[in-house]
């Protein structure tokens, strides 16, 4: 059978599931591809590590441009991560116009723009399959499967990490940091979460998902983004009681010629699809104008999961070069319009509010009347008899409402001398 | 821009779909393709009828041959369905050298290989993404996005006929003739059910996700179809008492060398995504040996969504043309091995029984004996105080069991005096 040289850069979890993969499913990959995807070259900064694999030492090295240079690497597999090296690795590649696979999400939302111009300037494939959801195809999906619709909407659990955390903290009624520190001893948290549990590794999905269905590339300063590190298992408590799971959200919509991309803890109805999404597992609900709702559910991290991903895009590259036909599928296909963000002030959605008040006659009513000023409409109130010292925490559930309008009126109420602690504000997806 | 020639064969609901579609997205379909599909020519029986959608008559025609045949259409697209009068129009194209788009699962399902080998022979395309799960690309992911995966089963609602009918059932307590006659009323059944409640229609999607999954067609005699026409609300009642739900599933495996294809009423327990499929929707959850569990879900009919899935097709064939490279994806690519398939006789798996006993000392371990004569064992014994004449239902959930030692229990269990009713037997997955 003909081969196809692959080049890889970075041999860590990734890495090593695709030589894995590779290794161990050639034969189905060889029949169902026609062409036999070979490793030529591997480079890493540590080649000493037992991977639990097995290499010809010979195609290990250091120098990763020796990788993407060698003429018998025909494909370039960029998984060191991060926008540091691996930019500079990427963008040689392309500009010598070899294709590219990479799982890098940083990668392409801080650098999009500058990366997918220069694949298209070289007429060199990128595919990212891997960089959102793991080993769901949720990325051939979007850019392929949905093809025919406008895309209304997308809503993602696209962290493992927060999802697992969140998980914890519901089922356990942990706080924060125990279920953080038992999401590291379980393996699903790096030893510094910030980047999972910021939001931020959650954004640069979004960013790509937004680029893909709105075709224009989305900078990270586009994205609204808060994390869960502040979120209380209070709230995870009183959210329940209202009907709904709180999940680490990526929201994706499309309106009034605007798009909308945020990141933030949602309280999601128990009877939505999305608030079943337990512990590590990944999801994505897409609503498009023909298909209506399609949900994709699995692994969205991990060696194997992962690694299937990556094999796949690899296959979609060769069949690309075998047939003469590179960029068969655009990066990001440009819908022809510059694409206009909607700014968070401007974002309509239902809010939780967690106000703490004093248990006398009358505040309520004070508190109703801001919220009506600012044209906010309260749909439903819970008040609990747990009391903190002399206030309680009283629980609104709004209709929709301005972002803006909203903030103004918390400001306002978190100034009323009767205010205990400050509002705590969560967003509702519907 | 460029346009590429469709011509359609068949005015029905997709049909209809597909026009609309093609006309209010082609600005988002042409800026994503890079160029625009057009229809040219437009085949059915029927000219006259309002199909609330603006076509020029020019365009129309009874004669399908013609469209086929016709220079300006590059791709034929086949609504017709069934596999009379589509049969032969397919084959016709094909054998033109000219790609087919379908949605026509009897005709994939009955005559594939034939289809698929007049496909091969002739360098064209055939794409059938529509033709499993409606707006759900489960297709796409599954020849494509799982190529690196042994795929160890899939798991399927594949007919939203049945799930509507299942769902009804159960959770309004009616028999399934109520059932039916709601789902006719709700839109969700034709006048003519058979196809849907025997399990036919959702063979047919079985045993073309298991010639993709493994690389052979399978013929429909590979597949042990059961429906849902004889099931009892009893049962639907007594497994949700014992934490299950019944679903039509599509069973496909592979394991020591044989696949199995099968389609029967089914306990799926409650914590099972599956379980949680409800209506009219359909899911499918796919287990490959580096990707994992992953779930697709959408709705599995209906003009839009078929017609979604029928458009992205297209713009793969399209694709597939522009770049001079049909067949690029094989329709189902061998995996080098003739399939055996597993005969219902060797299957093993669980077993919900219900059995129609007197309520007297002796009779349950009469039973039990009989059970374990054929190796097979108790899990769990329910009898309810509800009484039928002089018998009273005792269900019982056995371990795995071999299914023809289960029919050889069933048989001496049935035979034995004591034994009322015959005893229901249904499959559990688990």
């Amino acid at each position: 059978m003909k081969e196809i040289g692959v080049g890889l850069l970075g041999f860590g979890t990734v890495g090593t599931g695709v030589v894995q993969g590779l290794a161990g499913n050639s034969e189905i990959i060889g029949h169902r591809l026609g062409v036999m995807p070979v490793l030529r070259k591997i480079a890493d900064v540590d080649l000493e590590k037992d991977r639990g694999v097995q290499v010809d030492p010979a195609i290990l090295t250091r120098d990763a441009e020796a990788v993407i240079k060698d003429k018998n690497v025909q494909i370039v597999v960029e998984l060191i991560g991060g926008s540091g090296a691996a930019k500079n690795l990427v963008c040689l590649a392309l500009s010598l116009g070899k294709p590219v696979v990479t799982a890098n999400k940083a990668l392409l939302a801080e650098h999009g723009a500058e990366i997918f111009g220069l694949a298209r300037k070289n007429n060199a494939d990128i595919y990212f399959g891997a960089s959102v959801g793991g080993g769901i195809p949720i990325i051939r999906a979007l850019r392929e499967g949905m093809l025919a619709n406008n895309v209304q909407s997308i809503h993602g659990i696209l962290n493992g990490t927060c999802n697992y955390i969140l998980t914890r903290m519901e089922k356990e009624q942990l706080p924060f940091d125990a279920a953080l520190k038992a999401a590291q001893a379980a393996g699903f948290a790096e030893a510094d979460p910030s980047l999972d549990i910021d939001g931020i590794d959650t954004a640069h999905k979004a960013v790509i998902l937004a680029s893909l269905a709105y075709g224009s590339v989305f900078p990270m300063a586009a994205a609204h983004v808060e994390g869960i590190r502040k979120l209380s298992d209070l709230d995870i408590r009183y959210a329940l009681d209202l009907g709904y799971r709180i999940k680490l959200l990526a929201v994706i919509k499309h309106s009034d010629g605007k798009a909308e991309v945020r990141v933030h803890p949602t309280l999601v109805a128990k009877g939505n699809v999305l608030a079943s999404i337990d512990r590590e597992f990944n999801a994505v609900l897409l609503r498009g104008d023909l298909a209506g709702d399609t949900l994709y559910y699995g692994r969205g991290a991990g060696r194997e999961p992962t690694a299937s991903t990556v094999i796949a895009d690899i296959a979609d590259v060769a069949r690309n070069m075998i047939a003469g036909s590179p960029c068969r599928v655009p990066a990001i296909a440009g819908n022809g319009k510059p694409q206009e963000v909607r700014s968070m002030a401007e974002v309509r959605t239902r809010y939780y509010l967690r106000l703490s008040l004093p248990d006398k006659p009358g505040t309520l009513a004070r508190i109703a009347a801001v919220l009506g000023d600012h044209n906010i409409s309260i749909a439903s109130v819970l008040q609990q008899e747990v009391r903190t010292g002399e206030h309680v925490p009283v629980i609104m559930i709004t209709q929709q409402a301005v972002e803006d309008e909203l903030d103004a009126s918390l400001a306002a109420i978190d100034a009323m001398d009767v205010v205990g602690e400050p509002t705590v504000r969560l967003r509702i997806e519907d």
